[in-house]
């Protein structure tokens, strides 16, 4: 028995009280109408998920203590009670299993980035996604940005001519103490063991898949500068490294957790032989266009003619122009074209490109060979590093 | 039997294919997990409500051709699918009949503004409101953003000094030309009929609201120049308004929508014996505050600093800071406090004001007034003219 | 003898220690190389005066303690060593006289605005300009930056489509309290016998100027709010008007000093049929042009498409595009159009239009016409009043 | 004789027709009415210098056709007619031998960056100077930003803590197509016998002095990028270099002239323990304070509350706050310092450190130090170079 008519049933992997991704995660998926939260095992904590199975108004049969416990049991149910998808919303360390056993039993699973704490597990989720024939969203959310979509069909199509240079910057100041003892998010986020890696892991992959992303180019080397500025820490904290984009264009990424003052600044240039292009998480609205011949152009998102440039920036509005889409509608982008996509599979339907634009298991790999050619780099006094391809 | 442990039960009048309004409504009440939609009159062409029903994965025989029916049907449920609250996102003189039926039949309600074509209508609900004891909320949302009621505490905690002037406007271009033939959205916003005003009612409200929310103070009088610009148009769409709040405070209410290239520009400045505020829509994750003698200051919603000061703009924040909330959220956070209302008034407490924290139909009447008001004084010369208190 | 390759000799009337408006006069006189200041009228204090020649380098015999005896002595001169120009920068009440003598003398006359303190002295000069045959030159030098420039050949070459919006506003904060006392500048602004009218006659002007040198239209008629908001001072500090140029299109002209936080935000915002445009003294290295179909743009100041649409723009820049010009190359600008008309009228030529660019003395009555009719609305409850022409 | 009270008096070498700098350099030393210009080689082919020397109302006998000349015929008029400063606005090839001969005849020098085209050059002016005894000024004119000056003293003040990193770019498109052909101005920047180096020496240097400028570190070495982008050019045209500064701050330098579209984008983050900094030079009338907890502020110029913090701040503002100043008072800055340390030197005074704020020979050293060490870490695969000490 298909899906049908009805919305996609969710459960959820973590997301206890406190957590706020969860709190992102599930508002994203609930937005649209096209999910319904119907179990979790939000906490190992079986009192914890209870309560906050209690909040969230699921029933108090399908609030567990175990993800294990949850996947056999939901798992089992009848057609009509069977979820669809299952969302990760765990400290990075707890991502993989979970994932791979839901993949196992044939649920879909959309999951917070990074995939996994190494290469290892991501290429063996890469397997499971194939062997499943499910969908594995990542919520790489600032990808799924409207005017990131915008921005990566206006290069496709040659508006910048040649691209020549990509600078992608992610500061952040949460860590420029050591708030590893009082901020349960600092805590696991540094320690190495359960996050995998630092600042480089935890946003420096979000400015990596940023770049990949809009220029539809990959980052081939790294000569990396990455460092632990606060006393104390364990994991790293913040890095710069001289990149280079299919071999030839030339740039760089850099992201910090100790920029004091600094939120949440996402933000990338790139530059071709005839234009260049700004986009930053501060003014989601918009992108920018300039040359040096005509006036600087701002884009605005869910325009007329944002929209005739872009389809898939289309899909990925719902507010009016210059009304506003934020963080959550970022997420919900993933969600809405996980669920086309569910619905497509289910019917044994092929999805659209339109449908399957989201992240995905290969963005998650890619992440993590990053990380991996960045560290090295690192260790080896900056030298160019190969990022290796999976 | 009250509410108890689940979520509010919410069906809609109007919100058919293609009603924008609508999907906001929609996504604000769904993202945080406080309402499930379970029918709706989504549009008098039984057809077109049945497919939006479907749409929105609806039981097919809750998808109703008439408001009417569906209240009646509605209310005679069980208690275990009886809904709780009914949402009115049809065109303005549409709003009245349905708002009153369902607060009769004890529905709490939830409306788009302005609340009614006109003040007795609107004088009648208030009534209506009295007689139920049930809640009504308006979403004039942007007065529900965080950083408007962060910037309604910094101004009552004195930050500002004593008010001595107030700048608000609200700019649009889209009626920029006689797009009532076209578009449906201007069709029946540009006739008076079925708008009840034009420019003045639609967004001079808003303004109007907004600088009242802030301040705490209430629009006296008026000087206004109140025009239509288009030529063919039934409605005004343009108005400039010398005001006064509580007889002594000068200053300026604008409204347009003829302003070419403006999209969604509503922003107000605050100005008070010590130093100024400045909020715009464009920018509404902070809000600026200046003075003479001391640097600019932009408080960031969200922020530890920002939710010390004011614990409404602290609830009314989801993300983190610095990560984008926008127009759904606004919406969603009078849908919030609505619900936290109905379950005290389900379980007979008082509501706190942290609740009550929403527009209701006190902010619906003084909306109206505001524009009779302004009709006045603009069709005698731009007389100062008093807005009465009903 | 003519001028003939030298430099414009210029003198000046006001401008002691601390005159902060007369500093900016003399940077803006000599930054282009064309003038040099030979003599000086500081102080009616001759100790003072002496003081101030010496800090200019000037010739101690030319650092005089009346405007009188400089004047007179000066025109006694041999022609080698005899001015060209006056420059008066003393408060408002000190115009008339000494630009009246200085034409009849046959000397170019300089002078910062508003022009005089009522408009029959101003229609005198009028007279004394056209008896003379000499330059006069007001510095309403916000009208003379290169962008203002540009948007009013923008808007000449119809790129807005017929206009139809028109919003100006000059907030200032510096008076927001009884400052008479201590700051000199405030004490003559605020005393209406010394300034003509307070923050409608010294920014309000400005405000009015912008706006009717951008559009090539003029202020019709105005229904006026001029209020003294801070107890005790003598002249008016804040007022909005309603207005309407060429009387049919609508809009508003705002000024305050009072504005708490403000220092000098003058800007304005003019829509036609077909885009709007958005200029600020605050972003004056660019204009930005919008409408509902394309992009926003932003066009910078001495780009090439900049200076290909607007020659005299393109005159009124020095430094190179994105270099940030400022207030005292407005001035500049006014000083450097005053040179070459000078230098036209010295050989018998008739200046070119670009010379000519700059506001003289109908600007300045037209902006004494304004300051009236806002004060007789203003008295008269904001009734509808016209401007004058004279 | 001493100089007196009397202008300084000002020759010029290079600033031919057309030649912007030049423009600039005169506007600069005119404004504040501390120079005259006198006489100038303003160009080789003495036709031209003539022709410039006429423009600028200069005795036709001192329009020179080659600076030797000049600075012989110069050096021997009489005390009241000989020029104090000589002013050096040449392509860079040509600033050594000039500086050099001026030194040894005694006269002050100012002169455009960078200081020469090697360092053997560089030091031996440093000798000269030293030797001469007068004063050399270099136009980093950036750091003569009245803001520039205000972040220097707040970080000095410790407002951000200790320093834990910086970032400092000067994005520029304009080199972004072959333009050595038509464009004089591009022909000898891209030639490295003309200028030295090309993208690093012309606008990274500025970077590299800006950050030294304002945190009073010095860069100890990077690990640099640099790259020839254009096809056919001769000279590198964009770089980008992980650095430390004072050996264990962190951080990156970037500079460009092939990002199309951007102008003149220099701008600086700096982060410390308890906050950061950030300045653009597209928004110099203020800079920017973030820290995590409070509101973020901007310091605005010439503020009460800025000039209290930083009297050299103070001393470099001209124009009220709010009122813009630019490009052309950032060198006014430099040459209104030099003008202060020119006549306590003639009077036999110790120049105050007020007076003594501006670049000098030791910035130029270090500047082509950078240079040095960005081009050998690039031909050596981007490894880690120290920047030597001179």
């Amino acid at each position: 028995m298909g899906i049908g008519n009805r919305k996609l049933r969710m459960i959820m992997v973590g997301g206890g009280p406190g957590a706020g991704i969860a709190r992102v995660h599930r508002a994203a998926a609930l937005m649209d109408n096209e999910y319904e939260l119907v179990a979790g095992a939000f906490s190992s904590n079986p009192e914890k998920s209870k309560k906050m199975g209690e909040e969230l108004y699921i029933d108090p049969d399908r609030a567990y203590g175990s993800w294990e416990e949850m996947l056999d049991k939901e798992n089992a149910l009848p057609a009509d009670k069977r979820p669809d998808v299952v969302c990760i919303v765990t400290p990075n360390h707890m991502h993989y299993a979970p994932a791979k056993r839901a993949l196992e039993l044939g649920f879909h699973v959309v999951m917070d980035k990074p995939i996994t704490v190494n290469l290892e597990q991501a290429l063996d989720l890469r397997e499971c996604v194939r062997k499943s024939g499910k969908a594995l969203a990542l919520t790489h959310a600032y990808a799924a940005c409207s005017t990131v979509k915008l921005a990566r069909d206006l290069v496709k199509q040659g508006r910048l001519g040649a691209l020549t240079k990509i600078v992608v910057e992610y500061p952040q100041g949460w860590l420029n103490r050591l708030a590893e003892r009082e901020d349960s998010a600092a805590t696991w986020r540094t320690d190495p063991a359960l996050a995998g890696s630092g600042c480089v892991g935890d946003i420096g992959t979000h400015a990596a898949n940023l770049s990949e992303t809009i220029t539809g180019m990959r980052i081939t080397s790294v000569a990396a500068d990455v460092g632990t500025v606060v006393s104390g820490r364990k994991a790293d904290d913040d890095f710069t490294a001289l990149a280079r984009w299919n071999d030839n264009v030339r740039g760089s990424v850099q992201a910090s957790q100790i920029s004091s003052g600094e939120g949440n600044g996402l933000n990338i240039r790139v530059y071709g032989t005839d234009a260049g292009l700004f986009w930053t998480h501060r003014e989601m609205e918009s992108l920018t266009i300039i040359a040096q011949d005509r006036p600087l152009e701002k884009w605005g998102r869910n325009t007329s003619y944002a929209n005739a440039a872009s389809p898939a920036a289309a899909r990925a509005a719902r507010c009016y122009a210059d009304h506003a889409e934020g963080y959550l509608e970022e997420f919900a982008n993933v969600y809405y074209n996980l669920a086309r996509t569910i619905r497509c599979l289910d019917a044994g339907q092929t999805p659209s490109e339109l449908d399957l634009d989201f992240p995905n298991v290969e963005d998650g790999i890619r992440g993590l060979a990053f990380v991996e050619a960045c560290l090295e780099s690192s260790r080896n006094d900056s030298a160019w590093t190969a990022v290796k391809k999976y």
